[in-house]
């Protein structure tokens, strides 16, 4: 989901960045995608990658892509040195508390808008609104000082605390409607692709939040 | 969402059967609808009832609507007591292993269509897609033997096993298409019911599944 809602969100996303990710799990999917040419993955720790071939071979997949082309390094720099080059930015991260915290700033959203190309749609690991949803709320308040359209999406993960996820979702055109995508796939086409989770009417659905939460994110100061 | 999905699903829900709900959440959110005007509970054990009024207050207000008439008894009999009377019967009851097993049977759904209404709309706790599907199919089938028309849907509750639970839903007029709430709640009616969770849009995102899910139990034999 964190890779089929930007991308179906998007017109054309042929030129995909990943920040994070090392188990190469977001790079499978992405791959899958039949208009993505190429796909950029920035992966800090090599260990990670290692030990996803190593004991997440299903995962790591994603690795053997040939659209992929994989970097260990700093995703920030990475991103200073590639501007106007990606349609999406998906960062795939760990916790906001801990070492992944710099990837849930304002700062961070203002540095994926430069690495971006015109239209551009970012998608980020955005925590869960029964958990924290202030801190969601905050991230998503960050998100609105660079990107004019911020959504936030949910998919459910069984083994996640409260059994779900969120993501931020944020796009530089005003008025692309982020929870309708603009490549509707059908069931066969979603088989073939072999996406277990995605499906075009589940796009739209993961966009629609309990009356307290969408109060909350979108009504309230 | 129990509660909201079959009242809304239903073009005229006046006359409404809880059985079980022995906490009063149910009954307290079915007397926020303005069309419901008769509710009838069937608890078996009033026990539940006198510690959900002492423990849980805001849960046993339910209770109090002018609107229900609560009767301790067993569900099955006052069923077969009160033929064709019900639009919608909602059951609210504990794991499909142990006491309440027999509310998950085909033969449950039967008797609940002899106390329907033309038109009438069950739905009960369906278990969990994630837990166990196979489960959730086979209450599904038990379902399908007594109504034309049956969809499951699936509610956020993140103190659940997998933060979720789902809903078996029945319907006797198989044109009805359950995922389209037959009267819309402006956010400000939503407000002014008091409900935290549901609203028009979440009704229809609800019954959007997983293309695993969706192909598990409507796709395969």
């Amino acid at each position: 989901m964190i890779s089929f809602i930007p991308l179906c969100s998007h017109p054309n996303p042929e030129k995909v960045l990943i920040v994070g990710g090392g188990d190469g799990g977001v790079a499978r999917e992405v791959a899958k995608h039949p208009k993505v040419k190429e796909i950029h993955q920035v992966e800090i720790d090599d260990r990670v990658v290692d030990l996803s071939k190593k004991f997440l071979p299903e995962m790591a997949r994603g690795f053997d892509s040939p659209k992929l082309k994989l970097v260990i390094g700093d995703g920030f720099k990475y991103m200073k040195d590639h501007k106007d080059e990606f349609d999406v930015i998906i960062t795939d991260s760990s916790d906001p508390i801990g070492p992944a915290e710099s990837l849930f700033k304002e700062s961070y959203y203002g540095l994926m808008k430069t690495a971006l190309r015109v239209g551009g749609i970012v998608c980020s690991q955005g925590g869960s609104f029964w958990l924290d949803p202030s801190h969601v709320k905050e991230v998503m308040t960050g998100c609105r000082v660079h990107f004019p359209n911020v959504s936030y999406a949910v998919t459910s993960i069984p083994s996640y605390p409260c059994g779900h996820i969120g993501f931020v979702v944020g796009c530089l055109d005003q008025k692309l409607n982020l929870n309708t995508p603009k490549q509707l796939f059908s069931s066969k086409e979603i088989d073939e692709m072999d996406l277990k989770y995605y499906s075009s009417s589940i796009h739209t659905a993961s966009f629609n939040l309990p009356r307290w939460v969408h109060k909350y994110f979108y009504e309230s100061q």
